[in-house]
Parts: C-alpha cells; structure tokens; sequence
C-alpha cells in the first residue's frame, strides 16, 4: 500500500533524478579526501550559502553538536531559545558531547529578544563561564520563520561581544522560500550554519556544516572524533547535489500546498487552523468537536492509507513535501472529513 | 585598619569560640572515616536538617555540583531557574563535571512555576534526555526567601514525576529564620539540600550535603573523585558544629540589621531602599541623585574603612553579617550621607 | 587516469551490484524504524553474528564509540590493548564522548594477556573508578588475527567479574576467513561487536552494532545522541546487505592476493617481507636497500597509476582488496622493481 | 586508647605548632583574594620549588585534576604511568572532569622510559588526539624515588615536544629528602609541580599548585567550578605554612626511622623486608611463616594498639612519620614478634 505521509517532511524518499546521480556517482574515500562527488558538493554548499567552506556530515543533529564542538571549549556557556531544535530534540547532546552549558532563553514563538541575549552575555568575572556561542533557528522547527531583521539584531550582538552565532538551518531554504530572498540574505546573518539535505530536500541521507575554513578544518577533525569520517560518502553526495541545486528551487509548492490543506482543512467543521503559523510547509490545527474518532485518528487513518504524528498538547501538525499532490491533498480532507461525520 | 565589610556574608571571619574549638578539635583522616569531629558534624547536620545522612564538602559550589554528580546520568536534564546559583555563578560546572544539560526557567525573583518545570519534564522519546533533578534555591542568592508553598508545590512535582528534587540551602538558615520555621519544615522538601557553615554562620572553610544514606554514600566516591576528599578535616568540622549549634540561633540579628540599615539609607536623600527585598541580611538599594561620587564609591568607602562592592546594573547590595554591629551601621550611613552631600 | 589503490581496503568502491541494489531500495524514515531495507540488514546482520540485535551506524569509530557510551558511566574505566584502533586512531573520543577512562596495556602484536587484563579489574574502593568494559579487536588493525583461545580466555575474564566484552571487529569476516571458522565462532567471544560494511566488504557507507536486545535498545538514543539517527538509510544498507551477504564469502581471495603479493615482493633485492603478519589482506615490508627513489616512492608510483601510503616507522604496508586483482599485482611488483634498480 | 598508626603518612595529626598557628591566623576571603595567610603560604610555596605562582589546593587529587584541567583541552592525551597516583587512586576523575584520555604506561617500578613516552606522543592526523600533558610522580606512591636523571630525561622530551610536564610530587618533599637536594632541583624538571601539606609534612589540610603565573591564573577560575574556592582558608595555610616551613625539614627522621623498623622487622623469622625499596618512609615486607594470626593480623594489632592496613598481593606497608617514635617502633617489631611466635 502507498501511504501518504504527512508525519514531517524526514519522510521523503529520494527522487528518480537523485537515484539516477546515486546510480552513477563517482566516489571515493572521503577521509582520505578522495571523494570527487563530496568535494563538489562541499564546494557547491558553501558557495550556495555565501561561506568560504562546507563539510559534509551525516544528520542535522550531528552538523548542531558539531558546530558546538568546534566553536566551544569546555565549559562554555552557549545562548539559545528554550525551544530550538539543539535544546529540545537532540537528547541533552550537548552536555555529552561538546560539554558545554545551556543558557536557555523563553523565545516568542522561535525569536529571540536580542535585548536578552545581550543581558546573558557573561563578563570575566572568576565566577562566570564564558559565553561561547550564540545559537538562532530558521526556519524554526514549530514551523515558523524568523524575521531578518531579528536574525540581524542578534548576529550584530554577537559580533560586538565578539561571540559567533550559529545558524540551525535545517530548513533554511524554506525560510529563504518564505522570506523570497536568496538564501544568503539569510545566512549572511552568522558564523556557522548546518542545513539538511534530507526533509524537503528529499535527499536521503546528509547535512551540511558550513563556515570560515579555518572552522570547517577544525570541524573536520571533530566529525572523525565524532565517527562521522564517511568513506564512499559520494553516494549520498549525489542526492545531495541534486536537492541543493533542484529541490531548493520548488520549496514553494509545499508552502502553496500547505496553505491549501490549512484551507481545505478548515471547511471541516470542528477543525481550527492556525494560518498564521503557516510559514513553510506545516499545518498546526486543533479538532475542537468532540468526536469518537477524534482519539483514534492516528489509526484510523492509517488504515485509510495516512500516517500522522499523534497531536501534541492537543495539536495536530500536517508536513506538506514533494510527495504530496494535490490530489494527495483532496483525500487527506475528504478522509477526514469522512471520519469525523459519520 | 579594621574594616566594615559590606561585600557579602562569606567574608566572616570564624568567631573566638569557633577558634578555640579548632584549637582543641580531636581529628582523624577522614579519607580513612577516622575523623570524630566531621563524623559528629555529619551527624548533627544530617539530623538538623532531617535527612539520614550528611557528607562535609570544601564549598557550597563543591556540595551542589556533587549533588548534580551525584543525582543525575551524564546526558541528564536538569531544571533550574536561570538567575540561581548553580546557573550564574559556579563557572558552568555543571557541563563540565557531571555532564548534564541545564533547562534554564525564568523566575519570578527566585520563584520558579511548578507548572512550567512540570511543562519541562521530559516523556520517554528518542529525542529527549531523561530528566533527571529539580533544583531550587532558598534563600535564594538575590537575598530573597521562597515561599514555603512554592518549595512543597515543587517537591511534590518532583514527586510525582519520581524526579529528585535538590535544594541549594546555602543560606537555608536564614530562611527558616525569615519564615520563623524549623529549618525541617523548608528541608522536608527536598531529597538533598546543600548548606554552607560559612558565610552568616562564620565557619572559614565547608559545606554540608545531605540526604538519603544511599545517596551520601554514592555521594562520598564523587567527593573522592572531585577532589574533596580531606584528611584531617576535623579542624574545619570544629568551627562547623559551633556554626550549627550557636551560630544558626542568632541570624535574625543580621536580619534585623539589615532593616535598620535599610532605614538609615532610605533617609539620605537620592537613595532608595528595596525594601520588600530585604527578607534576610541584604539590603540592596538605588542612589538616584547625580553626585561625582557615586562612580567611585568603592574606593571612597575603602578609604574610610568600609568595603563594598560596586553595584550591579545599577543597584548597589549591603550584606549584614556577624561582624556587622549596630555601631557600624551608624558609622556606614553617617559615612554615606557625607560622602553624597558635600 | 585508473589507479591501483594499495593504501587501505577503506578506500574499495562499491560494487555494480552494490550500485544495482542501492539503486532500487526500498527506503523509509529509519528514525521512525520505517526503513525496511535497514531492518532487513540489521535482523540479518544480528543472525550472522549470533547476538540477538543489531543496529547500522554510519562508521566504524562511531559504532565502537557508540558501545563504549552504552556499556559504560561516566567515569568507568575501560582495559584494552595500547595499540587498538580506539585508542589509536579514534581522535581521543572515549574521553570526549563516553567519558571514560582507558587502561591501555601493551599488546603481543594484538594479543592481550589475559592474566594482566585481570590484574587490572578494580576492586570496589573509595579511591577507584569501577571497570566497565574490556576492549579486543579481532582482525586487529595491525592486520594481525587473534586466536580463539585468548578471545575466550579474555571473554572468560569478563564474565566472572560481570564485565562486558566489546569487540571492535571492524574487520571480523577476515578473522573469521583466516582462522576458516564461521564468524559465529569469532563473535561468540563478545558481548557486543561493531564490524564494517565497508573496507573489504566495499559497501560505501555504514557499519554495524550488535549485541543483546536490551543493549542495542539504549544504543539506539545513544546513536540519536551522537547524531547517527539517518533517515532514508535503506539507500545505504542496500549495499550494506549485499557486503554481508556476498562480499565475506571472498575474502579469501584477498588473503590469497595477499601472500602472493608478498611472495613477489620478496624477489625484489632489498625488500624484506614480514610473511609472518600476512593474516589477512595487509603486506608489510622494509626496503633495506638505498635507493634515490625510495624517499619519494610515493610520488614515483602515483605517477605509475599506483597509491600507496608513506611508510609508518620505516615500515610499508600495502593493502589487497576487490579491487586489486592478480594482473595488477603483477603490474606492482615489476613497476616498483623498475623504480627500485635504475 | 592511643593508636600507632602504621596505615600511612596521611594520618598525620597536626602539630601542637601547627594548632597554634591555626588558632591565631590572620584570615579573610581567599576567594576575593583577601588572605593574607593563603597569600603567603601560596607565595613562599612558589619560592620554595623555584616556580612563579601558586594555589592552596583542598587536596591532592584536587591538585592533580586541576593540573589536568588547566593543561588540557578536552580530549587532549595524557602519557604517564599505568601505576601512577593518578590513574590507580583518584577514581577515574581525568575522564570526568578534564575529559582527557590517558595513555598509560607500564613503569618500571614508577620509572617510565623516555623512549617510550617520546614514542607515544602523537603527530598531526587527522585520527589522532593531541597529547596535551605528560605527567611523572615522585617520590612514587609506591615509596621509590625516580632518579633525577630520568626526570631530566623526560623534561627534555617534554620541552622539545612543546608538551607541558606535570609533576605529582605530593610527597616531593620525601624526594629531595632521599635524594639529599634542594626541592628545586626535582621540581625544576616540570612545568607544573602539586605537592601536599598535609602527609608525612602533618598540616591538616591541603595541597599547593604550582607553575607559571599564567598557569596559575588559570588554574584559579578551574579551582573555583571544581568547587575548591575556600573561603577564610588561612586557619589551613597557617598550618601549611609550618608544614613548608619547619616540617621539610625534618623528613630524613623518618626515613631513619623507616630503614630502623625495616632492620628491626627482618629480625622477626619468617619476615622478609624489601630493603630496596625504603626510599622514604614506607617499609614493604612479607610474612613468609604459615601462622594463624597473619590472617588477622590488622585486628589482632589494632587490639594492641596498632593499625595497619590489609597486605595488597601478600605485601605489607608500614609507613613512618612524626607520630612515630623510636620507642613505637621497639613495641611495633615487639608486640609483632610476640604475635607470630606463640
């Protein structure tokens, strides 16, 4: 059975045109430095988001806990939103890896007050760690994409305290889509950035960490530390190439196909959209009608050929990607409605 | 020059009776469990606080990061307000030596939402570290006193969740005495409290950790490790049972004075006193008024016998102590009101 | 140009039925456990090896560090041979990661002595860490197999002080080739082995986990944590599949080429083989002879089609693999003869 | 009831000196750096073995973890001996703290090869760590003196590899002692030296640092986050002052002492003495004769007024020092004659 995923946008297979480039990609052993098809991608990533060097590495949570590797000591103290991606979702990572501590700030719906930030920034004092690191996300993993002038603000902060700025752009060319600017307007706001080949990209495996090179040199030890030293990574740097220089281009179909679901969506009775929330490519909505089904939905719909994420804290969010038509689209609220009638 | 020492209660020094004792204090290698004297201490603080069991450790830092050490996995999660101790002032040592990751809160000055730390506790799922302590902070370091209702909300999400709940009690002393309570009735609601034998109690030198035997016993290997292992410890436990005994009876002097010092302040013109702060010995106050010597107020003061410490954003902080008279208290304002006028 | 690549078995490309099954895996989300070709080859991975689950890892360095976080606390200590591949070339990640403390003795050219490994498993003290984990590896790194008796009588060892045995068997299916058993009677041995897809299997990416059900359970967060949780993964376990399932049944011919390889090596005056350390698919040998070109023998063959690595304490080492085949060992042995005699 | 206590130096008492000393010192916050005794004892240390700074340390350990914390990156290589202070007895805490991995190094009899340590230091690779200490211990804890020849030795590999030395000479005192020197010339072999007050020099508490003053400087913020800032911990430097001062001056006594007990106890038949190993004040023998109280040996002399502690692999320990007298010495070899022989 084919199913319609609509679970996060981690769920896209590779495209014909990757499995192709997969297919015939010329390799080599990456740590040796030998892997044509990485350097060219590597090369590619870096120019694509205006930065001296990239590196290749494995997942989204590997380039994050690497960019806190390189850029921190020990004990450096690093300032990030209380619900960004590296706080929330990579399993108290950084205190195990990088070995830092985590100065957690209350965003507003993913942006930081630069205001704060600045008030977090540790003095020498022999009672104090040192602030090492600043960490923004965009777009933001609930979906939402942060404002340039934020970014801005935040990045100037950094460099008048003399402290880098790291990007999590794991769906920065959603954020570039939905800002409508080259993606470099957005990533000219930091020092590092790591952003994902998979998720809307659809490439299978694989992230990008790009920086100064002198950063990324020294990230590049970090990775073998790390047990991201890759030999024939060639293979997924060909899907890679195929994401930067395809998939980035047609990112806002999903954001059109995720505004039509939230419309579509909200015809059913019971069912509240949250529009304003619909930045990129994912629909949050509550069932507010009290139905029998409501609590089953999950399987429910599976068997109807759907899989969705259970709701968190009473929400349900829907992830539009390249695997979703708009006809995908029409059975998605016809099945549901279907299942919240009868 | 004898000086007025208005920086903090941690620069009292040890009383006479204190130095006798020391004089005279039968000791061991404690390394060896062989020291009568710390063994009496552990034992008078283990039951002072109603725990099963306390260790003697070199420094309030030293007991809260091997409370951390001690409770929490490496990788854990621990939830704690961003303004307390353990956050602001212990060098990130808690990325350091236990590893764990810090969820910082906002607090309502020191007072944490036992809703948002139960938000914060982490379910099973892949992403997430364990939660794995709770930590509160009473009196807290601003020189306030957490409510009694607060500390049992919290212990009982803690609870609850089976998450340990840790009290940094380095002044827990003057809190009782603020909230005219056995210090049982703050201590019963935590699974360990840290509290210094120093600072307003004048012991020189210690700390006390304390909590279930299975935990001072796993606790006593990580003092071993942490360096805190000493040998004839017995000394320092002689000035801290005088501490416990004598010394925990007469804190609402210090309290008292920091009131009448409040009062003495507030009617110099310029100066305002945050009155609803002071609930222990800190009296923290504005001076309003423009006066070419406020910017060098440290120095000025030094020069005539009084040491503080310059004011942070703006707000300068007075700590009565033991060796704070009322005498001096007179001889402090009537300084200030000169220094200001002329 | 087509190279003969001598430097390591990492650097094997992947086959054309590699690239062929690759091509058309069925693929899915594998942090969902959605990937059915990933669940293919971590089941049949877990069969072969006789160990109950497995779990793909994106590199050898990443799977054995990955068992040291697993097996161990913080602050374990772990006994393995000085000259083991973690030790030596892992980039000091045990004490980055894990953070353990290794107990590195000297090695028999990779055998370790049982009886000293005993000596070093502590007792239950105050002053030391508890033993987590002893360490063999098997090929070991120095291309050199270690007999079944010391890897029982070390496994032996670990049982009766309930100590686990991790087996860095990065090259397993060459040990087991050599010492023509199944790779069952190898891994028995262990409590948990990491063994790689690549290298002389010549799958391009990946590496295998295995061990008890409960203990691949915790490495999988613990993979998620070091950021090796892939997504369509099957890309690469489609490769990984064919490695397991065909590539180890023909190392032997490796070996073969191996000993022949050295055999011709050994009729060219001043190269001195050291035949007793062909186990598996590594030749080591000296030239003795002065030569103007062996100082720059590196660049001189490269220039002749053919990559070696520089010699490591005087000593060369060339390494046989798929992609080597009789002709070109010919080709290697009369084109380094020519540059040693003109 | 007094005890002879034969288990260690670190059972020491203070002196009455000492208490004097302690009860009349002049004190203040060390970690404001407002002591004047810690300022001095810290200062006449430094003098003392020929360094530019010093830190008054809880303890040893403390003293050799934070050493390793202020040398080393985090991942950094530590070369020093398998049977060293560091890695045997201070409970795994390099891994936990500095995070460093050590490569340990079979010594002979606490003296390592310098070939064998300039061996291990690592090159530029992208798989390895860098090796960021070395570290020797003498006198050893094993009781031998490592010969100066062989500190030079090592010095010099340190110094042409740019790679810091640091000393554990907690019992330095006893090596200049034995090898009849001024301290300086066995703490001029190293970058860093810690040394113990407390031990055969009798203070009750504390070790000292020392190095450059940049090193130094640091170590001061690593001993505040591992918890070691102390606060009125002049009442311990008056002691230590004493133990530097008048103590070091009287530790041939008890290596007299120790050769006089080991005569003495190869008197008693069956009692075989390890002569070349009394370097200080540690007297290893065995008990050749089958008799039924050597298995009861420590609670048969503790009834008589003498702690020792259990052989380690059939080997006793006595160990000298103030507290031991000529005249205990005829009751220890007495009372032990009499034990073994009815």
């Amino acid at each position: 059975m084919k199913y319609i995923d609509l679970r996060s946008d981690t769920v896209t297979m590779p495209t014909d045109k990757m499995r192709a480039e997969m297919f015939k990609a010329v390799v080599g052993d990456d740590v040796y430095g030998d892997d044509p098809t990485v350097l060219e991608l590597e090369e590619y990533a870096a120019k694509l988001v205006g930065k001296e060097a990239a590196l290749f590495v494995p997942s989204g949570t590997f380039g994050n806990q690497l960019a806190l590797l390189t850029h921190c000591k020990r004990g450096d103290e690093v300032i990030l939103g209380d619900d960004c991606h590296i706080v929330a979702h990579e399993v108290g990572a950084a205190s195990v890896i990088a070995g830092v501590q985590l100065r957690t700030l209350q965003s507003d719906r993913g942006i930081l007050n630069p205001e704060e930030i600045q008030s977090k920034i540790r003095e020498e004092d022999l009672h104090y760690p040192e602030t090492g690191l600043i960490c923004v996300e965009n777009a933001h993993s609930n979906g939402r994409v942060i404002p340039l002038e934020n970014m801005r603000a935040i990045y100037k902060i950094g460099q008048q305290n003399k402290i880098p700025v790291h990007l999590d752009g794991a769906r920065v060319f959603n954020a570039a889509t939905y800002l409508n600017v080259d993606v470099k307007e957005v990533t000219e706001n930091c020092d590092s950035v790591m952003f994902c080949l998979s998720k809307g990209l659809c490439a299978p495996v694989g992230s990008i960490l790009a920086g100064t090179k002198q950063f990324i040199d020294k990230a590049r030890k970090g990775r073998k530390l790390m047990g991201g030293g890759l030999r024939q990574a060639g293979i997924l740097g060909a899907a890679g190439l195929v994401a930067l220089k395809e998939m980035t281009q047609r990112l806002d179909k999903d954001h059109k196909n995720a505004i039509l679901l939230g419309e579509k969506l909200s015809t059913i009775p019971g069912i509240e959209v949250n529009f304003e929330d619909i930045h990129i490519n994912m629909v949050y909505f509550n069932i507010r009608v009290p139905h029998k089904n409501v609590e089953n939905l999950e399987e429910i719909l599976y068997s109807k050929g759907i899989k969705i994420n259970p709701p968190e804290n009473g929400l349900l969010r829907f992830v539009t990607h390249y695997w979703i038509t708009e006809e995908d689209i029409s059975y998605i609220v016809d099945t549901l409605k279907e299942v919240l009638s009868n």
